[in-house]
Formats: C-alpha cells, sequence, structure tokens
C-alpha cells in the first residue's frame, strides 16, 4: 500500500496506518486523483486493447501451465503489488489468458460483448456500496430498485396503469426480486411454489416451518412433483434437490417434433398421478439453454389454469425477446405465467451476474418472508424480507440505467440481429454437404452437426443398431473438430447432447448475441470446420 | 444512445445500428477515449466529492416524497438518457438520498467505507466479465480462483503446505465455493450437510435424488436438527426452511452470561434427543451480527468431534480478525470446523457482494455436484459443477488482488482498529451516567442502552413485573432517540432486541469498521443522544 525506495531503486511495500488512511480518504491533491483516473483508463483500454488485438478465445499455454502458475496458497504478510502493479498484471498475465468473451467469433455461449457503458454503470454499484437488504443501507436505491422491477414486471404481465400505481411502491406489493442468478431465480420462484402449495392449515404451521415430512403427512401426500421440458436446465433439477422434494421429482415431459414439450404428453401424465401426489407446478421454457426452444406457453397456462397449478416460466435467456416488436410474438403466452425467471446478464447485456424473478400475484412472496431483529422488521419496506439472498449489491441501477441508455428500441434492435443471423446460419448450413442442422433456430441459437455426405448415404440404409455405430463415428468428428478449433483459438462454438431417434448426438451449439457476429464471420467459422473435418477425417 | 440536435436547442435520442456498433466496439478516436474516461472520473469523485460534504447519512426527504419519484412502470420507446445523463443525475439527485455508509459517522451497520482501489478491482471483473461458471467462459480467471479459495482454505484451517500442494489446482477438490453472500454461504453448508449425513445406503438413492420424505424413511427418523446458538443470524433458519428439514428444527441453545452458546445447555440438549431425531451440525458463530460474541468454538469442536456431529462456524463477520496477530486467538477452535462461512463485503472491505463457503473436507462438496450436457461434464475443471448458484461474476480477481495490495498486516490493521475503537466505546460508555453497556465487545461490536440514572434506583427495588414496566420505558426511549437521531441525518446507530433477565430490551448498536472512526467521532455521537434525550425525555 505504501512503499519506500530502497537503495536499489525498487520500492519496499509496507501496511502502515498512514497508508490505510490513504487509500480511504477520497483523495485531495490533483496529482492522485489523476493517477486514479489513469488506473481507470488502463482498466477501460488496456483489456479492450488487448482484446482487439487478440480476436481469438485464449492464447496458447495449457491448463497444466496456467495452473502451476497459481499454486501459492500464502497470504502474504506485508503487501506485494500495489493497485498498478495490480492493473498491469492483470491486463499482461490474465487478460491473455481469460476468454475473449466479447470476441464475434465467441458463439458458442450465452456471454457475449457488453456495451461500453456498462461498465461504468457497474463501476457506480461499487462506487455508491448500497447494501439492498434493507432502506437503511440504500435508501433511495431501495425504492429505485422497486420501480425498476414493476418496469420489467410489465413488460412480461402486461398488467394496467392501475396495478402499477397501487403496487409499484407499496411495501406490502412484491412483484419480483433480484438474486444472483438464473439458478436461483428459479430456486426462489420453486421455494415459493412449494411454500404456497403446503402452507399452513389446520394444526399444521406450514413446509417453511414444519418441513416435508410434516407437510406431506398433513396433506396425505408422499410425492410433489414439477413438470418440466426434457430442454430444462439443470438449475430446476438442482432446485428440487435443495428443497427437499427430491431431483427426481423433476419429471421431464417428452418433446414434440420441434423440441417443444408435448402438450399431449403433459396432459397424460397430470392425469396418471394418483391423489398422493402432488404437482407444484409445470415449468415452460422460452429460449431452452441448448437449443433456444420456445414450450407452447398458451397451451401449458391453458392446462394449469384448468388444473389450477402453478405455471412458471423459465425465460431466463428468452425473456428480452419481449422488447423486439418484431419478435415478442414468440413469447406469446408467457403473459399467464404466475412466475417468471429472466437473467440481466444474459439479453439484457448486463455485466455478470444478475438473475431476477418475478411474479403474478404480489403477495405471494409473503410465503418465503424472514424477519430479524436489527433489520427487517415486519411492515418495513425493506427489499431483504422476501428474498432468498441477504446482503446484496444495487444491480437494479445497472439496468434501470441501461433501459433508460437503450429504449426497448435498442434492445429490440439486438434481438432482432441475434434471430435474424441465426436463420442466415441455417441457409448457410442447408447450402453446405458438410453438415447438419440438428434444431432449426426458434431464437437466436441454433444447433448442428457435421454429417459427411457419405454417412448419410450409409444411415438411410442402415437398422437401428448399425446407426448407433455410425453415430458413434458422426460423435467422434464433432467431438474432435469442436475441440480442434477452439484449441486453434480463432473460434468458438460449444457442443452439447441432444437424445433424438433413440440416440445420444453430439451437436455443435452457436448462440447469436454479439451485435458484431455476422454472417460473414459465421462463414469463417463454418470454413475452418469444414477445413478441420478434412485435415483429420476425410478418409 | 445517438442523438440529433433539434431546431430548439434539444437532443433527439435514437437508437439505431450504427449507435449500437458504437456502444460495442472498443472506441478508436482519442476524443471518445477522453469522454469515456472523464466519465469515470466523474463516477470515482463525483460521488466521493458528494459524501465527503454530506457527512450525515442522508439528506432531508420522506420515503413518501422519494417514493413519487419513481413510480413510472413503463420501459420507454426509444433511449431517454445518455450514459453522461445517467451518471449525472445519480450524483444530483440518487447520492443525496443513498445511504453515507463511508461516513465515519455511519456505525449502525455491517456496510462501511471502502479502500479507493476496490472500485478499481470492481471495474475490471465488470471489463473482462468472465462468467466462472465453466472452464469455457473464464480460464486462468477459474484458475486464479482456486488460488484464492485455497488462500483463505489455509488462513481458517491451517493444514500444510503439501496439503495444499495436493488440491489447490486438483479438479477434484474443493476447498470452497464463492457465492452473492454468507445467507447462500450458509445455505451452501447445510445443503451439503444434509446431503451427507442423509446420503445413498442400500436401495436408498440419497437425499438429493429422492427427497426428505423417502430419506427419513431410509434412515429411520422423523426430524433432523441443527443446533445454533440464539444469536444465530436468521440467514440459518432461513437454510431449515428452504431444504425442508423445516425452520423450527434449528434449534437455540441458551447463552451464557457472556452471549455465548452455553456449552453445558448444548450437552444436555444432544442427549435429549430420541433416535428418531438426526443432529445435522452444530454451528458456532464467530462474530454474532448483533452482539459480535465468539461462541466457545474450542469446546464445541470437542463435542461434535465426540458424537460425530458436522461442525460449522458462520464467521461471516468475524473471519477476517484470523488476519489479525493481535486478536487472531479470538477465533481459536475455527480451524477444527468442518465448515466455515466468511465474508468479502464485510471485513474483507470489498464491494457488495461476496460470500464464500469452506470446507475441511475437500471431497465433501462431491454431495451436491451437478452436471449439465452443455457445460460442467464430469472430470472438468468447471467451478459450477459443486455450486450453488450457476453464472456467475469472478469476485474473486478482487479479493485475490486485495490481498496483495493489503498484505495480512494492512487488513490486521484495520481488524486491530475496530476492536482497539469498540473497548475505548466501551470505557466511554462507563464514564457516562445516562447509559448502560448490553454487551462488552468481543470483536469490534458494542450494544448499549440509554437507562437514566433514576429508573435505574427504582430498577433496584422493584419486582419482576415492575422491571417490566420500567423496561417498555426504556425501550421506548431508545427507540425514539435513536430514530430522532438518525432523521437529524449527521450520525446513525442501528437498534435491536436482545432477550435478557427476561426481557425484551432494545439496545443501541454500534459496529467499529471504518478506520475513521475514532473515539472522537463516537464522543460526538453520545453526546447527540444525550442531547436528544435530554430535551425530549428529562422529565
Amino acid at each position: 500500500m505504501s512503499f519506500n525506495k530502497l537503495a536499489n531503486g525498487k520500492y519496499d511495500l509496507v501496511a502502515d496506518w498512514k497508508a490505510l488512511e490513504r487509500i480511504f480518504i477520497s483523495p485531495e491533491n490533483e496529482a492522485t486523483r489523476k493517477t486514479l483516473v489513469k488506473y481507470m483508463e488502463q482498466i477501460l483500454f488496456g483489456l479492450h486493447d488487448f482484446l482487439k488485438a487478440n480476436v481469438g478465445i485464449t492464447e496458447e499455454a495449457s491448463l497444466m501451465e496456467l495452473s502451476d502458475w497459481f499454486k501459492d496458497s500464502t497470504i502474504n504478510k506485508n503487501p506485494t503489488r500495489k493497485l498498478a502493479d495490480v492493473i498491469k498484471g492483470i491486463i499482461k498475465d490474465i487478460a491473455p489468458h481469460a476468454v475473449n468473451v466479447a470476441s464475434p467469433y465467441f458463439i458458442g455461449h450465452m456471454t457475449s460483448a457488453i456495451p461500453f457503458f456498462m461498465v461504468h454503470l457497474h463501476t457506480i454499484v461499487a462506487a455508491l456500496n448500497q447494501n439492498v437488504v434493507k432502506l437503511e443501507t440504500s435508501k433511495i436505491v431501495s425504492i429505485f430498485e422497486r420501480q425498476v422491477l414493476a418496469k420489467i414486471h410489465r413488460l412480461i404481465f402486461k398488467f394496467d396503469k392501475d396495478f402499477y400505481n397501487l403496487h409499484i411502491q407499496n411495501p406490502d406489493s412484491t412483484l419480483g426480486s433480484f438474486v444472483e442468478d438464473g439458478t436461483l431465480a428459479n430456486l426462489t420462484a420453486m421455494w415459493v411454489v412449494r411454500n404456497t402449495a403446503l402452507k399452513k392449515k389446520d394444526n399444521f404451521d406450514g413446509v417453511e416451518k414444519q418441513g416435508i415430512n410434516a407437510a406431506y403427512k398433513a396433506y396425505n401426500i408422499n410425492r410433489c412433483v414439477i413438470l418440466v421440458s426434457q430442454l430444462a436446465h439443470y438449475s430446476l433439477r438442482k432446485a428440487g434437490g435443495v428443497l427437499g422434494i427430491g431431483n427426481e421429482n423433476i419429471i421431464k415431459i417428452p418433446m414434440d417434433h420441434e423440441n417443444k414439450l408435448d402438450i399431449i404428453k403433459l396432459k397424460e401424465i397430470i392425469h396418471s398421478f394418483d391423489n398422493q401426489t402432488k404437482i407444484l407446478a409445470v415449468i415452460g421454457i422460452a429460449g431452452a439453454t441448448e437449443t433456444g426452444s420456445v414450450d407452447p406457453l398458451n397451451e401449458i397456462a391453458e392446462i394449469c389454469s384448468k388444473h389450477n397449478i402453478h405455471f412458471h416460466v423459465d425465460a431466463a435467456w428468452g425473456g428480452p425477446t419481449l422488447l423486439s416488436e418484431k419478435y415478442n410474438y414468440k413469447l406469446s403466452g408467457i403473459e399467464k405465467a404466475n412466475s417468471v425467471t429472466i437473467d440481466g446478464h444474459k439479453q439484457f447485456y448486463m455485466p455478470m451476474s444478475c438473475g431476477m424473478v418475478y411474479f403474478r400475484d404480489s403477495k405471494i412472496m409473503d410465503s418465503i418472508a424472514y424477519h430479524s431483529a436489527y433489520v427487517n422488521r415486519p411492515g418495513s419496506v425493506d427489499l431483504g424480507i422476501r428474498s432468498l439472498v441477504g446482503s446484496r449489491a444495487a444491480t437494479s441501477l445497472v439496468l434501470g440505467s441501461a433501459l433508460d441508455i437503450m429504449g426497448s428500441r435498442g434492445y429490440g434492435l439486438l434481438i432482432n440481429h441475434g434471430i435474424d443471423t441465426a436463420k442466415e446460419f441455417a441457409n448457410e448450413l442447408k447450402k453446405r454437404k458438410l453438415f447438419q442442422i440438428a434444431t432449426e433456430p426458434q431464437l437466436n441459437i441454433i444447433t448442428y452437426r457435421i454429417f459427411p455426405e457419405s454417412l448419410k448415404q450409409k444411415w438411410n440404409e442402415s437398422s437401428h443398431e448399425q446407426k448407433k455405430d455410425i453415430n458413434n463415428t458422426i460423435n467422434d468428428i464433432n467431438i474432435t473438430v469442436q475441440r480442434l478449433q477452439r484449441e486453434a483459438g480463432k473460434s468458438f462454438v460449444s457442443r452439447t447432447t441432444l437424445y433424438k431417434e433413440n440416440l445420444s448426438q453430439v451437436v455443435l451449439r452457436s448462440v447469436i448475441m454479439n451485435p458484431m457476429t455476422d454472417i460473414n464471420i459465421i462463414i469463417e467459422v463454418l470454413n475452418e470446420q469444414e477445413e478441420l473435418y478434412k485435415t483429420n477425417f476425410d478418409f
């Protein structure tokens, strides 16, 4: 922190009280201010200039090699680096081996470039350092957050002005909640659902207080289930595990030919349960992680309404599609949901990480309310009362400001670009003989695989057993090409496994969210894949 | 985002593709770069200059009034503000009504000033925007994080070099996990504990898969309990609720006269359960939220070891005391824990928010492992495999860098200052006739109350019924003085309720973590409280 110049010209870092005071007090002199601003400049552009110079994903260095750099488990007694050196170190040693998620050639995951201003907004959150768990450590920021929650709630559920006037700043109403990510948003939703279904009655004090075992006795059931699409995110199984209902009770409903939850099967399964089984929720996906497919939300809503089942939509990925006038019809039916998960760090283009969960009923989150003696007293405005998490950053400042800066039209342009480009991607694949589309893009995600002509012919003449063998060969090819392309360092698509025709099919997966990713880049990515195939497999 | 100058001299903001491209591409020309750096300067100093000019907590404006500013639930189609206006707005309209947690007079909560460099480090996290859920979106940053986890693990558990050489970069070992805050860290610990206690056996597939109901049958029990101090954080009750064991089964053990968990009572309670009850864990607190008290960790460890019970320490607050050579003895016994919660945004002085949980056994987190097809394949280095949360920011970059910049000595100075000043605080209270100390500071938290001389005399001559009345009067006084002081806007202490002598005693609570909070400031705070008392109650 502090440093004394040594005889050899180096500095000796020491931690003393004077140095401590200096780092806590707002710097008074111009020179110190300039230095601190210069550091910010290095962070803003030092990192970005590197990223520009290295369009690929990472430089060459094996995991093993990198691991050897970080094997020091001791905390040094004296300071070892100044801020300036930390920044230099991150630019020189970390950034080159981090993943350039901002590259337009990085189209394998749901992490992408973010607008420049997001970094500024993120910095504001730290500079104010409010804790939104309670009003006493956030005041106006809690009130601001309520407005952001209402804006997204309205985007989803489309209630009228009167509804929002009533609830937007009413401490007794909870329209939703910020939480670290989509996994915890889904967990929060299922927690609320479980507690609502197994609430207080007669001599039973509710599942939250008395636990699952007592609840099942009180309700005379032996099982709770949650019905989901086969493509549901694994966080839903995790929620089942965490909440004590067991992840085997997150039951996967078969898909139709468009990778959507099969409505007929859903009806059959709902009718198949005896009265010892309670259906807690049906979950529709709006933008499956692997394929971007959207479940038939209107039909699910109708069934849930008829059977009085909670309808949750996991729109962690697809939610912001609602901001596109061109494509918001794809999420039709989401407004009938009882709860919705949506992620800020995905298609709101916020920095990591920001999950959100919204509820149609402004009182349903009362089922998870907790109070403490030193904060969150009953009746208070404290946002921590109905929340999975406690202390929490004011991430809503980023989202609320971004909505102002972008407008729905700005976000709409990004959404449109992604979906339009994914369609062009599909057309390009159809022109090429080496590839086979696995799932057509419903939103901005496409899966496909390398499937050589020669094998396609064989395939048509084969028994299921023979197809298995061919499929294994195809899988090997795709695994290898994906790995080689990643290792080459210029482009990155991810891979996943889909179950089709009773086979585990390895597919390549692309997510188009970077506005700089256009069809020309996609052509380059596919050309490289063809090249890698030819070099390694064209026998 | 983009703007056209109108005839009236104002700007019309529009969202178009050109503007979009601009905000995603690293700015090429010097002028744009300068502008972006200027914005950072405004964020860094505009906010801090305000905070300096307003030592108090907030300016005058009622909640009702503030609420009226934020009642717009619509998302505008076109952009309404540029980044420059957002920053100006936050400095002019938000900051003055936010809470000045950085003021040395803000001594009511566990949120305080943070060193300047923390804002820079926080900005780096957003600028790199890695997602630590998987290696493919973080690479070197995941490896860096493993080193940070090992450093804190070693600080707590003090294993030897060989242990860390073996585990630090071994993908099959998990020393701990980052999570949003202490609440989720405690939840993670109890989740691991539940799954370990109710694991697979015979024909039972484990509680995570089959749920609580099946688990209780398989283990022939009807209840799981977790034993905690009366001062345990409410997140532990919440964990009991979320995990399906029921929050009534988080059982509070009475305290001794020093507000520590009473070891004799703990033994009695352990022996009182029949064999239908499984004790999942005993939890010791190292720095209770309300009083800062530390449970007798060595004694609890011994009992847990004897009965083979998991011993968890909630050191969310007190953990960094280990960095002080002068006071680390206060946490003696923590190294015998099976798991430990520790918060970065508390006494590591990081921005909101950063929770962590650590485990003695590097394999125990396998009990919560989840895999997915598109990420986190078995055997991979992906940190998301054993984690409550999915997508997650690389907060470890902040902590790891801060440890380098501060050294343990730098942190030690902060810890020592807090504890030493809390002792001076206690001495000052003892000099003043108006006050009564409720809990002596064991760390850097002190609770006390206004207790006028006249009532003290009455108290000694009173029956328990009469004491109740006097206590109510004292409570009213303390509630009022705390509120008036908060509203006056210069200083802030919090209040909480302690149960002593069979009475609910409202006490004032101070947390000394800001290095700028010295005894002179405390004297000012107490003088103001005396003044407020005299003006309003001296009858």
